[in-house]
């Protein structure tokens, strides 16, 4: 990469437009923009409302490889798509998630894209942004301090005390609320329960909310939300507590779509941020939908590699919302595949061809996965300086065989110029009419059945085990009326496998399904695979201790 | 009163304009303010300190006799008398709290105003606002979660974990979190501990952003706070963990002033809500310096009766920030002086001139306790329907033998017009030249001395009593340089005395100290004079269970 620029210095050095004209640029009156600030804007509820007869323009998804520590640069490979797009003369607009705000302080480093691929303003949006989250942590909070007070006031509903699910969040990385014991000090202050804080975005409101079509919507799920078991074991609803409209009321300006914009003054929605892992690590379905009522080209991104991002992004999002993708661009890097072909980081910038080719069979089952969606497929090849002429060519090669284009990419570097490429096989390859997408199982299939079918298809595991208590509650859900929902994966994003250090395509594995939830408002049930994280801690020295304003009142250290 | 649509009726009916207009008004340049929609903005720091020359307009407080369940009126009698000051030709410009967001889901009632007296747009104020207190929360919590790393990680600093002062907060009326137990989980969760959360208006981060004069000095004095004790015994203090700096960051916004409307569209800054019990109770001093700059008159309020709010007012915020108010307002009403004079709610209606002069004992009390800090008063008689002309009279002959003139206001149902006369009045005096502020000691006394001049010159109480305990630990801090801080009293706000039910004008009684608290960033000692609640809970059938949009997106059943 030829650029010397940090990401900062470059997002400072951009010359921003008012988000009026951004806005103007969709055809989004201004009277319809909510501004906060001059540089970001929600979209107001009724304006979306009147788009509903509009046709919807292309939607690509950008999904990567698996991640290594390497980096692939997905949420970069977005955005300069989205730009490249702009270029080529297509309206395009880019949608990405929300970043937490919690995780900022731990390890360095923001997510806005970098380099010359970038949404702005990266301070805000890495901080408090428009307040969604906050939003978000202050209804699922109502709902658990209501729980808590129904039980004061005599628990009419007879909640067994042991079985509440529902939890409290934070939008901080703070291991030591992950187990608490709440209602201590006397009669006063309640019944002394065991429970715990998640981080904001496993909120199961936080997948609510990326999952809901418009605020009626919102609230219904809301109160579908299963907040524990009664003593007879029948499940307790946010709406049998009356928190479902109050909710909805903290999270009326939440649930609109954010506008910003890239560093080419190009439109992006950045809306909604959920875990990737118990939920289903894509932005909100009313940003996405509006994106598409007004532009010819969305170019939306998953979490983690496809595996999990992608196959969620297709299952969940797109099955639920009525989505229907015309094609999808897998990121890779020659750094990251040689990773997985096994090279330790210190080695990656040597030239490696052999590495880079074993590794690529990483690459090569991603595209045959997203291929079983429907969904045709590009290869995006994020390009460093150290990449060698050799190491692009084999990885083209590679791709080929396999049924995919790989294209060079330079918008780290060189902005929109270096994913014109990139962009003009896009639309190639949405406007070919290629793209049949389906789910990769119905509906109706028993729940461990659809668990299955993703661990043999998506993963290429031989078996999957779980426990009798595991397959008991999943038939349990079906007798409830829950046996029609997707599964959402927890599983490691490092490797098709639950092991996260079997790099590269592993074949045979074993996935065992150590534990399930119900997310009845978000609609999904979560298959958790080996560890699952939902409230990560601090490093040793976070980030924190160098974030600072400057003399001129900028943000220092935040990436 | 003769209006009989509701404040939100009202409200929705106010013909708004936009900010950008309101801050025109008083010479705010449009890229100056940054909007939050079109109808709230924040005032930039560039702006504000390009204010530093210009001379400053006159400082009104409004306070009020001791509270009843009657109610006095006092926001609204603020809003009333800044719209009456601009009707009269005044540039005014009205400083109220910021509402918190938790207690609207408890008990029914938002706080910006009522009647034909209110800040707008109402529900956004009583919602998340502009974000600030979720700004604040933010930054205590990672204090709190930098506090709980540190140990994690080592201890270096050798924090005693049984001396940990700093709790959490949240925006939330939550009892379940008053006592918990913490990182409990095993070895990854870190050191199990007593701990609790607070509400956020109760947050030390509060009380500073409400006391700091800018960004530079926010961040020394969230560097000051102390978070606990190491096991010497010495403080630990927030900068120790490198904390204060990114607290600032996640402050950055929240510093700015809030720029919102009256009814009548004249300009109003609704910024900052500390707790008038654990902290000052006043907004932020930013806010009003800068509405000094720009406006001829500045009404502000201060929480609770006279005997603490505007003790702490004058006391604290004018002591610390070099303010000189220029008259103060004592709001009653004659229901609550009737109140203080014995009778029942219930019979309120009924005329009794008896117990009005009886309960005005209690008026007089504070007329002649603002008069000791050099400031001179004026009474507004806020006006109900039921109140006859016997009792109004009653009522200015009263304070006119106390030395103040009382006015009848009419605001609540008229709007500025029922305030003409009092704002008429309050230029009177405030233009005479009277006022001579000064608090009430010096800041080189003894803690203890600060703590006996309160109660026996504001609450004239005999005696002050405090345990060894209490009495060395202000030694103490007397000798770690904390001596020159004043005192922060937190006492029923229902009495002069420490029984709620003493109502009137008791004497001699005695005030025990039970706790006192450092908050050395905020710069203030809390003396604790029986039960304090620094974390409300939610009664039986809290109002979120009917808060909710109605069909059109409006919010229900907030106010």
């Amino acid at each position: 990469m030829s650029a010397v620029q940090s990401d900062i210095e470059i997002a400072r050095a951009a010359t921003k437009k008012p988000i009026i004209e951004i806005g103007a640029k969709l055809g989004i009156p201004a009277e319809e923009l909510a501004p906060y600030g001059h540089d970001k804007a929600k979209v107001s509820a009724d304006f979306i409302a009147s788009l509903a007869d509009r046709p919807n323009g292309k939607l690509i998804l950008v999904t990567a490889i698996s991640p290594t520590p390497a980096g692939e640069g997905k949420t970069t490979t977005t955005v300069g798509l989205g730009d490249g797009l702009n270029r080529i003369g297509k309206k395009a607009i880019v949608c990405v998630r929300e970043p937490s705000l919690g995780p900022c302080f731990g390890v360095k480093g923001g997510a806005a894209g970098g380099g010359y691929a970038q949404v702005i303003p990266m301070e805000d949006i890495n901080l408090h942004f428009t307040g969604d989250f906050h939003a978000i942590t202050s209804a699922h909070n109502l709902l658990a301090a209501m729980i808590d007070n129904h039980i004061y006031w005599g628990n009419e509903q007879n909640i067994d005390t042991r079985r509440i699910t529902w939890r409290r969040v934070m939008d901080m990385n703070d291991r030591a609320l992950r187990q608490v014991v709440t209602s201590l000090g006397g009669p006063s202050n309640g019944f002394p329960r065991e429970s715990g804080f998640d981080i904001t975005v496993a909120s199961e409101v936080m997948a609510i909310l990326c999952l809901a079509e418009d605020l009626a919507d919102l609230e219904r799920r809301l109160g579908e939300i299963v907040i524990g078991y009664r003593v007879d074991r029948s499940p307790v609803f946010a709406r049998d507590l009356k928190a479902h409209q109050a909710m909805t009321v903290l999270l009326k300006n939440a649930m609109q779509p954010n506008l910003v914009q890239t560093l080419e003054n190009n439109p992006a929605f950045v809306h909604g941020g959920p875990f990737a892992n118990i939920a289903h690590g894509c932005n909100s379905v009313i940003a996405t939908k509006t994106a598409l009522k007004l532009g010819d080209y969305v170019v939306t991104e998953a979490g983690f590699g496809a595996d999990l991002g992608a196959e969620k992004f297709f299952d969940i999002k797109c099955r639920k919302a009525g989505l229907m993708p015309d094609a999808a661009v897998i990121v890779a890097t020659v750094r990251a595949l040689k990773m997985n072909g096994g090279i330790k980081k210190e080695d990656l910038s040597a030239e490696n061809v052999q590495a880079l080719v074993r590794g690529a069979a990483n690459l090569g089952r991603h595209i045959a996965n997203v291929r079983k969606f429907g969904v045709p497929v590009v290869v995006a090849i994020n390009h460093f300086t150290s990449d060698t002429g050799a190491e692009i060519e084999a990885l083209k090669d590679y791709a080929a065989r396999h049924g995919a284009d790989a294209i060079v990419c330079r918008h780290w570097a060189d902005g929109s110029a270096g994913a014109a490429e990139l962009a003009e096989k896009v639309v190639e390859l949405a406007e070919s009419g290629q793209a049949k997408f389906q789910p990769l199982y119905p509906d109706n299939l028993p729940l461990m059945d659809k668990i299955e079918i993703v661990a043999s298809k998506i993963y290429h595991a031989a078996e999957v085990t779980a426990d009798k208590g595991v397959r008991d509650q999943l038939k349990a859900w079906e007798e409830q009326g829950y046996g029609n929902l997707p599964v959402c994966m927890a599983k490691t994003q490092y490797s098709f496998s639950t092991d996260p250090n079997l790099r590269g395509a592993p074949e045979g594995h074993v996935v065992h399904v150590r534990e399930v939830r119900l997310s009845a408002g978000a609609g999904f049930v979560v298959a958790i695979t080996g560890e699952i994280m939902t409230m990560p801690g601090l490093p040793r020295s976070p980030s924190a201790e160098r974030i600072r304003l400057n003399e001129t009142g900028e943000v220092e250290g935040l990436f």
